[in-house]
């Protein structure tokens, strides 16, 4: 059962991955400094209060994205060692190539890089968008194939970053445009230049059972229950991050309601499909990033919920076999309708919102949001500046999506070659296929149960 | 295997759940609005402090609710989906449903709602009830069950919190009384009125299994670890919320060490019972709400812990069998055992150090308490003041049991409306009645390897 | 297939903890209290501000401890609650013991033990070389010689950390030499005392299935998200502990990426072994605790972590095998891989950055450090200082080193007197030996699927 690849690819994840390390670590050498430490008192207090209240939701983060994102892929019955592990790999590597990219653009205009919490957590954020991309081609993908979408995305997300909070100045800081929306595009550019037009039957080691959908289950709350924090920790401390925090808790809070809804409604039978609900109970997260710390009401908060939830289970209902069908798209886990639909639906819903912040609300109440990382403070406006300023939402919108899909072909296309050792479609959604199983039972994935089922029979037959 | 009820309940759920949704959004638009932002700066960081005082506990609850008690509830080896859902569904659901029962008393005298962190935690510790109670009927009824207990119990909660904590002005700061006797109650009131006077034999979906054992500690571990959170989240700021998670801490540790010493000496050969750890281990968690934020001494704190881990093991050796022999109530989870019993010992535990410390401590070590949620602080008392505080603590706790037997017992009567599709006791306890299962395999529970058992024999005979 | 050991040594468990228990309330009755209560408003906020920055910490570790290191453990297919239960019951056990010996020390010198959130979390950091230690006879042992491993080792524990930290003056905020490499050889001194001599051959039980492997690698990330916390817990507010956190996160994202470097070539055909990935992913965790407040520079944390990785990963494949081959030495877990090989690794590290950091760096920056638990503050110094301070750390790992080894060794002796009750080798490894089944599949581990094999089998053929 477990073949074996031909061993020059199996060097080259080692190989590549060690050289990357050792790159890292020269750059580190030459340019990466601490802060100086605070010599007075007073200054290591504030210090230590900036660190009190970033620290928290950086966990928050982490545990979002290291065990919550790593169980809700899991539902691949006899793949979960590999997702768990290409995630935490993945994660890894672009935050730290991430850091290595911000240092470089960051050294030509300064002599040294002074790295702080604020650095990696950005750098996170561009980890992120690859964690996102690579869900449309899990399972069959290498995970040499995986680190070369990682190598291509990040520099690409820096980019897009850069173009759409620094130049558009568009307000998103939750990251539902340049996070979201960007890595659903990328990935699936990606799923449809490596997969070309090949149409597969589906696989056995595809469908979930049970236990698989309960992990993947258990990681979906994880997520919902940090998704908060990963909202609110760009925000301004204060009033705005309050809000946010309020906001994302009550779309979240109603994208779960609908969730049921829709999902009881669409099938035969009244029954909820598990993959629903691992996607759609998250997709009040993702709407909501851009509007989050913008002074809309709560029920703006709880609408955009349902909505989102509405087309993310519409989504998996309709559209995804439908491109499946017509465009050929592979969409493994869904990431259209959890990142890209609910992404584009939050980005128009904030274009409204700024619109109609200057018609009914005080300028005060709109001025308190921030971009996404490294971004201008945002200021007042009339009439004119919000129909400039929605209009900055769209634009970046477009830019997210044109960008992301351009580049996500490209690397797609540099995906197929023969040395990044795609597995075979036999071979694929095996954890054998990485991990050196102890015991040939366990090289069947749980087969050892199966083998005990025979022992059992034996025994009694 | 996978049998549909009739279509007209099949469709109850999600339009009932979706008229919810509307009127939560109408009275959201109508009535519900954030505070206003803060001017100056100064109040801004204000704001920002308080923020990060209460957020990190508010995640800690969340964990514990969405995740813990989500799992803790897995023991059940083929419910395991429907279970997490159940809860994540009713958490979400009693949480709106308070928010908006909150929001329509407090209109009674205000123009408008102003939603902030706090509003949602309290409707959140009413969700917490639901929660609760529907474990004593969990796997034999069906959601649209579980969502009448929800909407009859929320409004009935608040009610009862409104007598004990802002009439009778009992001190109950980690709700051992208002929350856990209370929902108790409340449930098993439910089971005995919908159960009536059936006798079911073991049905054989209900004997965990090591791998749902496993679950199921995993989910007490995390109600463990983060418990002193839901203890602490209400309290006054400084000494009084430092000494409520000491003293939780302490009754916790003391507690499982003692369920392992009664579990271990109540077997005959000395082996420990799953069940048992799942539950003694948090009996500290709920028996020290009362007086966390008293000036007791540790070792109170410590003797309560053990306690309470005692009653609870005691109660589910012998109480839950005789009565389930003499009353034939059903208490599946044992709620009984984990909240009755430990919360009528807090709640005696609560009288006792009331009037122990008019005798011995100065006055100023008592006062600094709080209840538990929108609540008039408590001031000083002198040696009759104590007297009349400890009987006001027995008044609760009688208030908490009877309003909630008899409001149990009606909303027990409502579930058997034959419209709420009780499941038939063949096909209950299984998630493929809920669930859309993508295999036959899959609905038939964890039998894909039971299948894959099959053909590795076929391969070998 | 449940046999039961003798009555006797069955009570001996809960008689004994009985008795621990009682002889702590009765330590606590005489001589514990908490704070006086601070009466003015500006001391509660003092207070309250402190709680908000030590309480988030102090609830990562306990999610370490209970939840992570649980998991991590639970590779063994068949032994999954026992390790659970015994890492739990350990935990609660060492920390009340570490309390009470803390105490009775403190009483020498005071009238009263004040209690409060810093001595708890010292405690529980004596618990943890409790738990890491019995990782190296884990399975093989029944509970009461993990009690008495306990009971043998927190005092030890408390005099080595008294005179390493307190005497030698040695630096180690994150307990790389105190902990780590404590309680490695502690532990592997009792395996060779306990185990003396025989050789096994692999156990069947012992073989990791896919499905155990995940879970334990969940708990891995779990351990990995969170370790930053346990580093940075005692380090003092400000920039020693801002930098702790960053050298702690680059050091673990650093071993993370070797992990897999190293795994990978080293297995022939370039897979991963799932065991290299759940402790060498941890290795800088380890290694960065004794430098991880210096002012060491960014590229330092990450060449320590990936260092530690290799050597944790290299010791997984070569020193293991090598050490049971010669010295028939049994390390079930690898602690000697991932605490050993590393806390050397991070001592010796401590004394370079130390001798290097009197070259070339301003004074001020070195000096806020701060030893491990209850120490002195250590001053500025010049070159002999520095000198002098090196040789220190050396001489620390050195007590570190000895002491443990001599005292696990007559531990280890003491864990062979027959009432303790050790599992005989065909028994152990198993749930059904400590835990009551409520079926018969169930005490044969995860056979209730196998039944279901049976029975499918039956019904097709």
């Amino acid at each position: 059962m477990a073949v074996s690849p031909p061993a020059c690819p199996r060097r080259l994840l080692p190989l590549s991955l060690g050289l990357f390390q050792g790159a890292l670590l020269l750059f580190f050498t030459l340019f990466v400094t601490y802060d100086e430490p605070s010599v007075q008192t007073e200054d290591a207090s504030v210090v230590a209060n900036q660190l009190y209240s970033i620290f928290p939701l950086f966990q928050d983060i982490q545990v979002m994205l290291v065990v919550g994102l790593g169980l809700l892929l899991t539902f691949l019955p006899r793949y979960g060692l590999s997702v768990l592990t290409h995630n935490f790999l993945l994660l890894n590597f672009s935050t730290q190539w991430a850091l290595m990219l911000q240092g470089l653009l960051h050294r030509f205009h300064h002599s040294q890089v002074h790295l702080d919490l604020h650095n990696l957590l950005t750098a996170e954020f561009a980890a992120v968008t690859v964690l996102i991309s690579v869900g449309a081609v899990l399972g069959r993908t290498s995970p040499c194939q995986l680190l070369v979408v990682a190598a291509c995305e990040v520099p690409v997300y820096l980019a897009s970053e850069w173009a759409i909070i620094t130049q558009l100045g568009v307000l998103d800081v939750g990251g539902t445009i340049t996070i979201h929306v960007f890595s659903c595009y990328f990935g699936l550019g990606v799923s449809k230049a490596l997969f070309g037009a090949v149409r597969w039957p589906t696989h056995p080691k595809e469908t979930p059972t049970p236990r698989s959908d309960l992990m993947s289950l258990v990681g979906t709350l994880i997520l919902w229950v940090f998704w908060p924090s990963f909202v609110a920790v760009l925000c301004q401390p204060g009033d705005a991050q309050h809000r946010a925090i309020l906001n994302t808790l009550l779309a979240m809070s109603a994208s779960a309601l609908t969730t049921v809804v829709a999902s009881s409604l669409l099938e035969r039978d009244g029954k909820l499909s598990p993959g629903h609900l691992q996607n759609g109970s998250l997709a009040g997260g993702v709407v909501i990033g851009a509007v989050a710390n913008m002074a809309v009401s709560p029920v703006t908060a709880l609408t955009l919920g349902s909505l989102s939830a509405m087309v993310c289970v519409l989504g998996f209902r309709f559209l995804t076999p439908f491109l499946a069908r017509k465009l050929l798209l592979q969409d493994q886990c869904g990431i259209h309708n959890l990142h890209g639909l609910p992404g584009i639906l939050g980005a128009a819903a904030s274009a409204v919102a700024i619109l109609a912040a200057s018609e009914d609300t005080p300028r005060s109440q709109v001025s308190p949001t921030r971009g996404n990382a490294s971004r201008a403070v945002w200021g007042h406006w009339g009439d004119s500046a919000a129909g400039g300023q929605a209009l900055c939402q769209v634009a970046g919108l477009a830019v997210a999506i044109g960008g992301s899909l351009i580049a996500g072909l490209l690397t797609g296309a540099a995906l197929r070659l023969p040395c990044l050792a795609q597995p075979s479609e036999r071979l694929c959604l095996d954890d054998s296929l990485y991990f050196k199983m102890m015991d040939q039972a366990g090289s069947q994935g749980p087969g050892s149960t199966a083998e005990e089922g025979v022992l059992a029979l034996k025994e009694q037959v």
